[in-house]
């Protein structure tokens, strides 16, 4: 992404800096690599509820996916169609299916049983019949984090295969709900295209146990998980996008009139996005050297909450000498660390810095905390 | 803490419900064990900054312990005097120094060189002499959790003691700078006496060491760190204060005039605080049960940040019956789990679940990801 420094030095730090550029680029990207016929694209709207972002997002034709009342209201005054929004999480409120219901979405993806008898109530009450997506775990370890993993048997996600079939039954006989297909889910950041291979195969043996039991399926949601480079952001800014939609159109062969559903998030948004910062302070310690930004874990948690990497740029220094130094944000906890023992060209106090790949779960997991002020943003 | 169901019931989940009248036993407990010669508590803001808590905590008498210009502002606007508030914080920007140099606060407490000299600077721009305290490193040991441990050497906090002769003798020669002591932190949630009694030991050594070399310290501020009983909350709502304030008083003798400041947050707050939440399913999995709530990652991260375990109960239930329980937020992330495998009494839809111990560190670190609304609060 852009990063020009005279621009850049005009805003107070910290601020999240978006470049809507490289956004166009990628959504010109995913919408030319997904150009085959049936398949719909939506974005993760919990990536990045930013309202300029949306905006943009919903102007290219993509769909968007929600989990709570407040992303379904974000994506419509965004402009997203209602039949384009999808509303998926395991934690539904009874006033957040009936906003979902009333605003007309295209789907409400289900997490369980329980959940399905809700819909069913509220919708009975309302007189409306649900269009609704079974979430199943297809029990596929695209294992890239436990704390990032989904899709496993036995988490708090998705309906069991081996009760699969109950929850269909229910729906196909009820009046108040309609079967619009499957969702499903395996993970975040996968890198390789294999996880996604196995989830062909497995949608295809459920679909055909489902087909032989006079069930079909208007829609099949595979849900996202595509990677982004965190280590190389400047060099792969746009993920591959052509090898993730080729390789559901291969090893997913569509029914006629079937469509297919994607929803990405962090594969749109994260290299669209760097949190910049000012150098306070460069503290020498006894063995260490620790470069202290006016950011912190209240502005991108990642690295705290996952662990995450994000790779790290000094904007302002030329210098060609290469130091080590341990990147820290200026809030009162040992973890609100961004990366140790990193090197950066000859660092400063007052040198601009940018955290890379934060353009998704950067500004909407910010908090207050330390009493901060909420973290601005600025678009290029 | 009280947990009136009727009153309870009459309020949107999920929300922070804090216990007036257990703070104020808590506040009294704390100013009784405290009330030794040179004694001072001050509370760390950080902890939590709701503002009747704030005010109920400055009207006790406490000083305020804080880390940021909001912090600052929270404080002063609660009632503490300035002089009781001290500002600590290894990332503090020129703006918030000025504040404090303004606002006329009682002490800053320096984290390294390189921020000394700007504090200097900004005094001596301002024409006011700046009062500080050193944090030293102490190396000592009292390791709870990777995350949550300071005080060792080579983190971010503080001076090592091999740095500290320099940044004396600094601040004796300058004429914008007055030493008023020495700032030490060995960690948090620290649950027996054998760590502060080493922490004094530390203290007298030093003491001693500058003494001779014709340096004089006004204050000692030993930090904070005193653990609460996140296993029982209801049998030990009050943290033992008096071992506390007694190992202090027994272990560091102090000189004529001297103050020694505490700095608590947890053991004050935190049991006075529950979240309170209601559950939305109890998902039957193929072996686990799910009780999915309301509330999540986003009005209490602790759980998925530190690992952090809070005990939850039923306010609903009356059964005899218990079952074991996945407990899991609404948001859409592994993390937002809250505990794995817990016996509750029979839980049902629609009952109303507290997860205590909530008050340190719970609607302070709170967020809006996946578009949700701000936790509202109430007292009792």
């Amino acid at each position: 992404m852009k990063l020009p420094i005279d621009q850049l030095n005009q805003w107070p730090t910290p601020y999240y800096l978006y470049d809507t550029e490289l956004l166009g680029h990628t959504l010109s990207a995913v919408t030319e690599a997904a150009a085959f016929p049936g398949f719909h694209v939506h974005y993760a709207v919990k990536a990045n509820t930013n309202r300029a972002i949306l905006k943009i997002i919903a102007e290219s034709g993509l769909g968007a996916d929600t989990v709570s009342g407040g992303e379904i209201r974000a994506a419509l005054q965004a402009g997203f169609p209602a039949d384009k929004i999808m509303f998926a999480g395991v934690g539904k409120t009874d006033e957040e299916i009936r906003l979902a219901l009333g605003s007309g979405v295209g789907c409400i993806n289900v997490e369980s049983r329980e959940e399905l008898m809700v819909i069913e109530q509220i919708a009975s009450d309302m007189g409306v019949v649900a269009p609704v997506a079974i979430r199943v775990n297809p029990e596929i370890d695209a294992h890239t984090h436990h704390y990032i993993t989904t899709g496993l048997a036995e988490n708090k996600f998705g309906v069991a295969m081996s009760m699969l079939d109950t929850v269909v039954d229910h729906i196909v006989a009820s009046q108040w709900l309609t079967l619009r297909g499957l969702h499903f889910h395996i993970g975040s950041q996968i890198e390789t295209m294999r996880p996604f291979e196995i989830l062909c195969e497995r949608i295809l043996k459920l679909q055909k146990e489902l087909n032989a039991r006079g069930v079909s399926m208007p829609l099949i949601n595979v849900g996202g998980g595509l990677g982004v480079d965190y280590d190389d952001p400047m060099g792969h800014p746009i993920p591959d996008f052509k090898a993730y939609f080729d390789t559901f159109h291969r090893h997913l062969p569509l029914q006629p009139g079937q469509q297919l559903h994607f929803e990405l998030g962090r594969a749109i948004v994260a290299q669209c996005g760097a949190l910049v910062s000012r150098v306070l302070y460069v503290k020498q310690g006894v063995e260490k050297k620790f470069v202290i930004l006016d950011a912190g874990m209240t502005e991108l948690i990642r690295p705290a909450l996952y662990q995450a990497h994000h790779s790290i740029v000094n904007i302002t220094s030329q210098s060609p000498d290469r130091e080590l130094y341990t990147i820290v944000g200026p809030i009162c906890e040992s973890a609100d660390c961004f990366a140790e023992d990193t090197a950066l060209p000859l660092t400063r106090r007052g040198d601009l810095v940018a955290l890379l790949s934060a353009g998704a779960y950067g500004e909407v997991m910010s908090s207050n905390y330390n009493a901060r002020p909420t973290v601005s943003t600025h678009l290029i």
